[in-house]
């Protein structure tokens, strides 16, 4: 098929009234689906079924140094845990914090503090006028949530193939105080599934920043959440790319098992330097007594090490795997060569990214929730759920069965041929 | 035995000669209890053994209302967990948002929350001049820490046999617009077990403060902590007078399971009028996409109901009562009538204070840590750590043995009498 915009008026509005035609038809199939979060499915879920057996009353409950998981202390987490956090990520244990059961509210907490009591001794950003943070996008909506609801002005970095666009960063880092930290997912990102080039991550380890206070805020969400055997990305380990290039304190990085034991019960951690886990420890003495240590030990004995991490990753890669593939043979199939979207085909993560032609998006994404499909919101992935072009649409297949992946694949591609045709209807 | 303060400068030297050397037996004994904090013992962990069991691979995982515990969602608890905590706490599971592991946690949150975004809509407290607190002492040194964390200025009430000196915070609540908060342990309170009197609670849900944004921060932590089946001190319902004295918004209360099921992995909550609880899940929606939902259903499934956690808490009370009677009976049978300390017989809660003559706490702790018994700093239950008279010392019976509580008592009363004949010694 010819590309769209090379139709003739006629053509476009016969084309319309067929698309219009299946698109009633759709709507009457009574589809019920959610791709709106990267919400693991049950299946996923009940991988890890056994970790709620390896935890019992006849269970040894104690730590390895002696402490029993039931009581207070130990507030930045259990030894063993910190271990297996740490092989995972390749760091040293000494560079872990344990937190709770997501990162999302550590990535809060590390904002709200930055907030409330600076960032190792500086300013408390709310005794400042401004400040700022670079948001690369498409980006992760929650990470705009919560710069958002702090008062955070966020710039607009443009993504590119190797991850942040580099010179516009190193050129508003190093020229802006106001400038405090860049939300990076520096592997498999969410939308996009793009995993930064050693050059981004070298570039951004070695950033001059204006402000003592600037942070990466490193999101590692999908460290290990691999399609493939063999096509796997990876990425230079970060505190000891930034160690290196002389900047041990600029970052913060997140990790969780959200999305390898369970999304809501799952052991969450931070990995920065000594001097900044430090202060951050000063905090959370007033914080809490501790967090649930026996979900820790419960992932500790179920996992027991990185390898058991890795095994455990491939049966969620043999998972999700099918439904990606699913979605972008659906998209290559009825939408290659018409010029009317763009889509990554990521080797991991939790999401697809779809670019519409511009102005779009939401129409689309409107059609799909008429017709029983919910996407996540249009716009969803900039800052202030604006996209200036009205053109991402973030994809999330993880939830759907790979059946009902491919009917709701099926809808997004019709309903994109539809707000196209009728955009470029309006234009011609 | 004769007050000591009636004692000829003779008598005491003597006296101090005879409890110096009880004293240097004493610490040869190589005694290594630690009495510091609110700990349970492992005895009282072990209560609660079987809720490990009540969640395993072949349970099912889902809400009453359907939702998999194991994933995202339910961001302000499940249902049944609501209704749990309504039930104990004599509310509404409306009123209800249950957390994570613990309410220290909820606390530093609400306090954080405050002073980033205001409450209710109020100028957030980071842009304010000067914000206070009132702060009930002797109280909870956790209390303390987090509003001296956030720079907030802390003022104190004499707490009186029937709860905080409530002419005093109804003049500096209705006068003082920076007064935005009154820390209370409204039951068997943090140090003393003083549980406030119908009075109180009802003065303090009718205050008319001068700020808009004044709450009662009402943790409720000892609510179902009684030591005996008969002798049961009862609060009215704070939420429900707040509501009768047209004051539904100017109550956070806080209760968790903590000293219930595990004091690490509990089940913590929040409990306010609905207009609270929407402006606090507005910034919740931010920060989390829900807590530990599988450790609420583990809870929910143990316990069942209230019923279930008054029966769970005469085990704890079975255990507690020997310790606590062990040392108030050592207290008295020592030091009644020397007329160098005063204490308190609790009938709930964690703790028995103790008030040493002034200007005797200090060296009191010293020499019991000297011997090897750790108490809660001296100081600790007034703000900043200071006590103008060092007189207060915190008790906390919990963590030690029965026999292990016995000997540290004993070492305890030695401690206080020498340290108390030293002073009078001073000034004769």
């Amino acid at each position: 098929m010819k590309p769209y915009n090379e139709l003739s008026k006629e053509e476009l509005r016969k084309l319309r009234e067929e698309l219009l035609a299946d698109y009633e038809d759709a709507k009457k199939k009574g589809l019920k689906l959610d791709m709106s979060r990267g919400k693991p499915s049950p299946v996923q879920l009940d991988l890890a079924k056994d970790m709620l057996d390896t935890i019992s009353s006849d269970s040894d409950i104690n730590t390895e140094n002696g402490f029993d998981c039931r009581n207070y202390g130990l507030m930045d987490g259990i030894p063993e845990a910190k271990r297996l956090i740490a092989e995972m990520m390749g760091v040293s244990a000494d560079n872990v914090i344990v937190f709770g059961n997501a990162s999302l509210p550590i990535m809060y907490d590390t904002v709200s503090r930055a907030m409330t009591h600076g960032v190792l001794g500086s300013t408390p950003w709310c005794k400042l006028d401004k400040v700022k943070f670079l948001c690369p996008v498409p980006g992760y909506d929650r990470h705009f949530a919560i710069t958002e609801h702090f008062g955070i002005e966020m710039i607009h970095i443009p993504m590119l193939s190797t991850g942040p666009d580099m010179d516009m960063v190193e050129e508003l880092v190093s020229k802006d105080a106001a400038v405090k930290g860049i939300w990076c997912v520096p592997k498999y990102s969410n939308p996009q599934g793009i995993t930064y080039s050693e050059e981004t991550v070298r570039r951004m380890a070695a950033l001059k920043p204006a402000a003592e206070d600037f942070r990466i805020y490193w999101d590692n969400a999908y460290a290990v959440h691999h399609l493939y055997d063999d096509k796997q990305d990876e990425i230079p380990e970060m505190l000891s790319e930034c160690e290196k290039a002389g900047n041990p304190d600029i970052v913060f990085e997140f990790c969780s098992t959200s999305k390898i034991s369970y999304a809501g019960s799952g052991m969450a951690a931070m990995i920065a330097s000594k001097a900044n886990l430090e202060y951050i420890r000063q905090a959370l003495t007033i914080q809490t007594i501790g967090h649930d240590k026996v979900n820790q030990l419960r992932h500790v004995r179920y996992f027991k090490n990185y390898d058991g991490i890795k095994a455990h990753m491939k049966k969620h890669a043999a998972v999700m795997r099918p439904k990606f593939e699913a979605v972008v043979a659906t998209l290559e199939e009825e939408l290659g060569g018409l010029e009317i979207g763009a889509w990554t085909k990521p080797r991991g993560g939790y999401f697809i990214s779809f670019d519409a032609m511009e102005g779009c998006a939401k129409a689309i994404v409107a059609k799909c929730k008429e017709a029983g499909v919910v996407l996540t919101g249009a716009g969803a992935t900039f800052p202030y759920g604006h996209d200036p072009k009205d053109s991402n649409i973030r994809i999330a297949p993880s939830y759907p069965s790979a059946k009902e992946m491919e009917m709701a694949t099926e809808l997004f591609v019709l309903c994109v041929k539809l707000v196209s045709v009728e955009k470029l209807l309006e234009n011609k």
